[in-house]
């Protein structure tokens, strides 16, 4: 940083000249003129992913055909990922399974853990975590019907474990603010009450290392497409612990997980450990690109890329403190580091329109009702002068009040 | 024909020119020297999409990233490939959703209709329907505890529907033998005792036409890579038929379901309709593959596929038993159309071996276990002359005893 308190751009450039993950960006494909940071929502297109799509497609699918199941490997590309990825989550190979959503997944783990705490019919989780988590548990105890699902505030969690809880369901990093969750001492609470500890790691995995295995987590599901950069609806990952994989019976009983799918017998039979997390044919095309997007992070190094981010974050809330402090932005992201995601959330009751105006200035973050504006900072490709492009964008939108024009207010879509 | 009664390589080559479906062939990428009678298990890539994936992996996922979602449709695209593919099986565009895999479909329709049938616990079903059904149906029962799962013989199907059945599970067209079921006729005999019937139209669609509104069917589902070439593990469809469709209850319920999914509410509010049936984020890169196969074989009308369908298979086992006759094959699959898919099965008891040893000589069909030769009859892009020549080598297999080389005996993972 320069001699002085007050950053300039040049000191930002500086970071980047000194960052020896700079070279990384470049393993992807990235827009001329736009400012990314919507990487938690979609991450970016891995460079390797074009020519391995292309390849997938002609050579594999096209000529090769229904061959490619054994002469390319198709039937082994889950597993394949899956032991790319279990080092970025504390886990071993063994312990992952690449599958289906990250929704189909928590049905499946829910399930599963409900049925290996028998006579435990709650389910405890937080009232502000990810809504498809939500939703998935609510779909289970409206099937089960005797489930009780507890939502509680935050800071109501250890409160709510009590001796009829089976699970603890969290997202280990929250999608709105980035705020972290402890996951050691969150899991040993829910143990303590011979409950098990489920974590959604979609906000994590390939940003902020995770220790399953360290933390004694039982199980956990996680997102493709976010910090893994496996392209859209990529396929997701279920994480079981070793320890209760013989006794595990999944809901989505489908022939991929079965010991013998080939022997096509009537009668299912799990196969042995976490292949049984398969459950239908998976989606070749979407699983080969997540392996370009898991091997370039999985190179990298988590613990190079967790440094990296928490400087990017860093950086950002000062250039806001900075840049934009008499615009009524209210930080919403946790200001001690090792509390904080990879993200960082600003309030503003005009926040979509803001982020709005951003977009069309080339920056792009994203907006998540009622005020919360999010900025991802992916640490694979973004660099610290963006985020002082970024912090110079949202200072002129709100310089000149650019958001007030209606373009910007008209709601749509929000992705 | 010729005139004479014995059929000669000319004869077929003669249809192939007088067949006004041949030009769709150049649709798809096939590979030279490959007689490819496997589409019934992984139908062929589609010209368009070697251009789409390229365009959906370069401009829309690289360049637009999360834009995308609306500017390039992708939040729409699940439904837009169930309108291109409602007609092929007597559907409205709103009675169906293009999502997850058929295990996981299989999986919500069975859960939805035990519910619709409060009371009734059984599930009948084809000891010999294809094993992810009957596997899912076991996995929903060990979840539920007290639902019922009868298997029975084909012949038996009517006499197990008793007054506590709540659905009738069935594949039209069977996996092994590409026997087709009256869909109306079994639809009336489950609607009579009460109960709904359930229909995997997996090895049916794109080839085989189906009635789903007129039979009267309750819930349909059906595999993308087969005969609608969207590539391996595309993703699957579900139909609920539109008067079910308000009381339908889907046990994954999630976000991509959700009424209104980026309000992110807390509680699970269905979508309207069949759009609730869809759960996680849909894998972009594959759904884009299988809109590109949908298209080419709704545009080809479904009709004239079927027309040439039953030429081609017809044309093969009369084939098989001029040039075949005396090395032992049986006809395992309907000698009557009207009762036959698109797939011609033989048994033989050294079939994997000849599977094999045809695959050697570039024909490509499957085995089955115990002793099924499967050849699959894609009629948007086999020729009568691939007949000739798959029968051609069969006999020069069977001539020659090629398949007793050990190189073929071997077993190995199948297909």
């Amino acid at each position: 940083m320069a001699g002085s308190d007050r950053l300039r751009r040049a000191d930002c450039v500086a970071l980047d000249a000194a960052d020896d993950l700079a070279p990384l960006r470049d393993a992807f494909v990235l827009p001329e003129g736009v400012v990314y940071l919507d990487g938690n929502s979609l991450g970016a297109l891995p460079r390797r992913a074009v020519d391995r799509l292309r390849d997938v497609t002609e050579r594999e699918w096209g000529r090769d055909l229904i061959r490619s199941w054994n002469a390319n490997g198709w039937i082994d590309l889950p597993a394949r990922v899956a032991a790319l990825l279990a080092p970025l989550i504390g886990a071993a190979a063994d312990e992952v399974a690449v599958a289906d959503s990250t929704s189909v997944n928590v049905f499946k783990l829910l399930a599963g853990a409900l049925r290996l705490r028998p006579g435990r019919r709650a389910i405890v989780s937080e009232q502000g975590n990810f809504p498809t988590d939500l939703y998935v548990a609510q779909g289970l105890a409206g099937l089960l019907g005797d489930v009780d699902l507890r939502l509680v505030p935050r800071g109501g969690l250890r409160g709510a474990l009590a001796d009829d809880v089976g699970v603890l369901m969290l997202t280990h990093v929250d999608f709105r603010t980035g705020e972290v969750h402890d996951m050691a001492d969150l899991t040993r609470a829910a143990h303590e009450v011979g409950a098990l500890a489920l974590w959604d790691l979609a906000h994590s995995v390939g940003a902020v290392p995770v220790d399953l295995g360290g933390c004694g987590a039982d199980l956990a599901v996680g997102c493709g497409y976010k910090y893994l950069n496996g392209g859209p609806g990529a396929p997701a990952f279920a994480y079981v612990a070793r320890r209760l994989q013989d006794a595990f019976e999944t809901p989505l009983s489908g022939w991929m997980g079965h010991a013998d799918p080939f022997a096509f017998g009537t009668r299912y039979e799990p196969a042995p450990g976490v292949a049984r997390l398969l459950c239908g044919t998976p989606p070749v095309l979407s699983l080969a690109a997540l392996e370009c997007g898991v091997e370039t992070i999985a190179r990298a190094g988590i613990d190079r890329l967790r440094t990296k981010s928490v400087a990017l974050t860093h950086l950002f809330i000062r250039l806001v403190e900075q840049e934009c402090g008499g615009f009524g932005f209210a930080l919403a992201s946790p200001r001690e580091a090792e509390r904080r995601g990879s993200q960082v959330s600003l309030r503003h009751p005009e926040g979509y329109a803001i982020v709005q105006a951003l977009a069309a200035r080339g920056v792009i973050g994203d907006f998540r009702t009622p005020d919360v504006l999010r900025f991802g900072f992916a640490p694979a490709y973004v660099r610290f002068a963006d985020a002082w492009d970024a912090v110079a964008a949202l200072r002129a939108v709100m310089a000149s009040r650019e958001w007030a024009r209606s373009e910007f207010q008209e709601k749509g879509r929000v992705t």
